[in-house]
């Protein structure tokens, strides 16, 4: 999208941080504040960070006379960039209880009324579409918050034994679609973004790969399937698992999936943004680890596919990833097409670890820190999930977690 | 003090529970909801864990009809009794968002009103006196958790890069008083609580001891002094030091007591109650573990007291308890007694280590958990410190606290 | 190899057994014990593992009448299959004292006396090619445990002050050659073993992979050239690295190749098998990890390459591996090719995790559990070390280690 | 003991120097250089070490034109000593596979040789004297060492799977006194090391406690006894532990003192240096630490008692220690006295942390680090064991490890 009409990125641009403080609506001060674990966030801490992406990479940039907000903050809220400087200690953004939350609020106001004020300033011209190009990576980078907000806050109040609701509101029963294989006959494909949209850097260049002929699951594995999984002593055959995993699981003592848990009766339960359910057998499996994918997989007979192998088949034979998705939980409801579920439910582990595509360049600067340097011992997901946004989902897109991630919206497909 | 008047018991029942909410209302939601370390607690959980006290060693046992405010609460705030039943992971109690705030001031409102009513009921006679003794073993204990909420909030407040107040407040200015020796003759003294006022069970039984003759610091030791041992090079120098303290401040790379900081310009300040101060030379030097306080009068020739040391000299030449203390910070004000700042500035590291008086009997069941089974490993400090809550210190109150905590007002008087 | 001549058969059973030997032979029975990581294991264990490994899977299958040598020997040498049982944990493999190094000697003699006598004893038909198949699978299986031996005595050694050489011998200095880019024209080529000989299972199915065009360097990266990129400051500029070995390298403070040291003038040595040697700058850099390799890469303005691009242009380009490695330490010695130092000098770190070839079937049972169960979090490494035995090397063998593996002789080889 | 005849001191250094050699000379090379754990040293070790101390403490001073034997060695061998400088990581004593156990009694060799010539060389007066001071002390220091030396060796024997016997030797069976309560007074007594013999400087100044009436137990308590308390629940019950011991063993999963394992058929053994034996139910339990101690105590309606009332009762109602302890295990057998048990069975836990005594000065220079800096965090335990090697065992004696310690030869005599 071009820098045409200030209007209209003024307005995308308030529809999106407007959707970010609609997530963070439910919660109280409290619950933005803390941090359940090293690898998520403090809600408080997602609205900031956000924040002090479009303040450094734009307005420090662009806007005349820049002043910070508070000198604090750029320290306070950066993630990861080593080239803006230093870092409050990642384990401990939970212990920030000031700035307070109203403040956070108050940061975020004055950020977006001097993006708008920008926005309507410049003339015409390479200014203009260098602040199209950072804009649109930092309503991108917004919504990938989006997600981790949602997932990092089902985490925290996970973690009390009243088990609250996010929100309260009905999950609907049904029936899951039967297992089918759909073909797919490989050869020299192409994988990677095409076309004029956003894409982040990781989905360039497109290229070349050969795949070998394969068939993909036209849907995600169900609760059901992998509860015979375990009733069949998947967490204690050794054989079925990575070596690696086999000790992660091991060491913690794992049985199941995160946030399922059996009552006294012996009924399994799951804990959804909308609470404790009863486990219902029919939806996707979600918050497993790699480890768990590949060890069900194994026992099922099949594989999980490649990255190249998901991306080829979605496009011969996949739809297109929907507008609205449910935020509460991945559904067994059919898209209607082919491969079923591929967006809107659970982001989908593969087999391929997280890599450069060839010729990848990552961006100049500071900036040019959001992807490359992750690629390593990470494995790409594809697909999208219930909690990723409106809008935010590709076909080429590529989400990466270490091998024993399972609080996000992560579930199985199979290959074989 | 003997259950006579039931009025007067209700309200120093509310005095003292008022107190509490007192000490919280310069803090936010979020600041009580946070937990810096697993020796800390939030604030919302001494809210909560103190009304537990109440409502599980009182109401449970003493109510007609007693039902709990709410099921979950009976492990959530419970501490460490291990006779109740299970509990909340205490490193994970900065995770609990829910209940709310609000919810644990209810929880209070709740109880409160309840204790209030029993003590009208009931009649003359063993059940009253076995609720006045209660009483006040659960007033007591919570103005024990005043004071860990102060140090607790201050340890919290120390992580934000803001280093936010807890309360501004000017903090006045004054020279310290020359340290001379008192000598004492020692000999078969007797040690522990006498009287018929409240005591903790480690007080008793009174008892004799055999004491060698010695002598005592006239007050504490300062700032200035403290800043002279680092300047020396002391936490450089291995001889000064107990190899376990070597070994435990190395591994931390310590330089200096907890809050001290020096800036750039190589300016000393100490983070207080009140804010970052710039270090005030004639203060007390305070936030210093049992390994510090002991290098340190190592360095100065000197030795920390015992405990029956620092009980003979302080019935001997000390005065009473004040009734105000100024909790910001230990000041450098004299109390106008041969031994000065016994109580009300620092709590003072002794050389013994916290163990059974001969004879010591803790109560029967889950309330006899409450001392003794943490009577190894740990050291005791004698007098009181500027967090202490009015009418809480005695002359044989016994504090205690692992040999490298430092969170708390600890301080050093020197023996020899 | 086939079955056909059982006394050729024990002459190459026995010529690489006795090399195993002939390994430990410079070393005491003390040298032999010492385990001095949990990656590393004691020579004394891989010569008893290597024993329990044709015990196990050869004599206790095809042995009429087996007898365990001793029952205890199934557990303490078994070193992660699952399938036969129990494990001595692995970290704790230097403490076993007994059985003594010459019981060790005894058993190894024991089941070679057996091996030789089945060998004997076989009519032709389908066992003796099953014996044929698992005796060679077990004496790859010992060659590699025989470079194990070297590089894990070889960190051993290390730990002592005295520095003792495992070996004394004259290391020759010569110059280098030029680095020069080979260029390869890439397309679909066809990557796994081919031919008759043995092959690990991870090497098949030989498949296609498409490459784009690319160029390999000619030599490996020198000590010369590793020491430019450490006085430029590459182990303090984040930009250079993958986050996650910046974060392992600072954890460690690392600044140097493992091994590397300087003294006190300033001058820098390394200690080899043949003692501690003044750094000799026309020599490949060796003992680093994938995470240095990187971050050299990057400095240097290229990367490294795939395991695919390796393989496709070591068959245009390169020759066949030597026959007498030197084992002492990486040379700087031309294989007068175009593409030198491919084999006998260091493993090649490549960007390629560790992955099943499309079709990968593992060998059923126990022994399946070879090289399938590792493929997570590790990368390959390509081509083969001045440690690996006469005979091990193949242009399609591949090599895998966790990203931060330096024990192992590993080095860099660049691709642009 | 005075420096009267240079020739029986030079007698006397050879016997206790001799004795460490005997005590190592049923091991192999490979036994003598593992490392079981941290707190313990490798045989080799503990016989370089000891000599290290003659060699820097006396050779290093008194000897004309001193040169050490290896330059290494003095950071090689140093155990703790700051004052001396640079020390080998403790932890990483097994990785010395060099110098070798042959190269480690040369040096024993030429340090003896050197010893006996200053013996014979120095002439009359204070050079002589302070040579017999320094000798006895390393003396003493060699036998604390032929104990560990024992210790520490079962424990790595005991991490086989093959239990083998330090030494085989029968272990005769017996029948238990029946355990009687001595009574003492009390009062006013004296503590401490009186008369002319060697003593620690941490058994001075001899001075004066006051102690309460109270009882010890004529015996230790035997495994019989024990085992009632395990059947009990003892390990299971949190209200007879100390709250850092239940966490303590709950970590570990302990259920039985270090050594006792039940077979299948679920009887008891426990390995001792004669191997693994059939449980001895009127044997001392022995293995146990100090919390483990504590619980049992309270379990038998007890408690442990002070060193102060060890003394004083061991002073009125016991025997000396007897000459020659039988080293394979502690015994049932009665020495006649009124207190039995007292010495060469095993070290008897006190609830007393070890502190200095009243006017306790350590000596100048490196040598007084050894006893005082060690004043924190540890228990005292009084008698003498098994291990204890001839003439070592004194009444005023304060051996001392922290509360979690098992591998010694620790046990439980009771007191009320």
């Amino acid at each position: 999208m071009r820098m045409n009409d200030p209007g209209l990125w003024a307005a995308r641009y308030q529809a999106v941080r407007g959707h970010t403080l609609a997530l963070a609506a439910p919660l109280s001060a409290e619950d933005c504040g803390a941090q359940s674990m090293p690898d998520a966030s403090p809600v408080k801490w997602h609205l900031a960070h956000t924040t002090w992406f479009f303040e450094t990479f734009i307005l420090e940039v662009l806007e005349p006379g820049f002043a910070p907000f508070h000198p604090a903050f750029r320290v306070l809220f950066n993630s990861y960039y080593n080239g803006v400087g230093d870092k409050h200690p990642r384990a401990q953004r939970g212990l920030l209880t000031r700035p307070s939350l109203d403040e956070v609020k108050a940061y975020r106001a004055n950020v977006d009324g001097r993006i708008v004020a920008l926005l309507g300033g410049l003339a015409d011209g390479a200014a203009r579409e260098r602040l199209a190009a950072l804009l649109t990576l930092g309503l991108e980078h917004e919504q990938q918050h989006q997600e981790l907000l949602l997932t990092d806050v089902k985490h925290l109040l996970a973690q009390s034994a009243l088990y609250p609701a996010y929100l309260e509101r009905p999950l609907a029963a049904a029936a899951a679609s039967p297992l089918e294989w759909v073909a797919c006959e490989g050869g020299v494909v192409t994988v990677g973004h095409d076309g004029d949209g956003f894409c982040f850097d990781n989905e360039l260049p497109r290229h070349r790969q050969f795949v070998e002929p394969f068939a993909l699951a036209s849907r995600l594995v169900t609760n059901g399937e992998y509860l015979a999984f375990i009733e069949a002593g998947g967490y204690t055959t050794p054989a079925l698992w990575l070596a690696e995993g086999w000790d992660w699981a091991r060491a913690q003592d794992l049985r199941q999936p995160l946030y399922w848990q059996r009552d006294e009766a012996g009924n399994w339960h799951e804990f959804t943004l909308a609470g404790l359910r009863p486990l219902d057998l029919h939806r996707p499996v979600t918050h497993v680890s790699l480890f768990e994918a590949d060890a069900y997989a194994h026992w099922a007979g099949a594989r999980l596919p490649t990255e190249g192998e998901w991306e080829c088949a979605a496009r011969a034979h996949g739809g297109l990833p929907g507008d609205v998705p449910a935020f509460a939980h991945p559904s067994e409801m059919d898209d209607a097409d082919v491969l079923r579920q591929l967006f809107g439910h659970c982001w989908q582990w593969t087999s391929s670890s997280y890599a450069p595509y060839p010729g990848f360049k990552p961006a100049a600067g500071a900036i040019g820190e959001y992807n490359g340097k992750f690629m390593v011992n990470q494995y790409v997901l594809r697909g999208s999930s219930c909690a990723t946004p409106a809008g935010h989902a590709r076909v080429s897109y590529r989400n990466f977690f270490p091998a024993g991630a399972r609080w996000q919206f992560t579930g199985i497909r199979l290959a074989r």
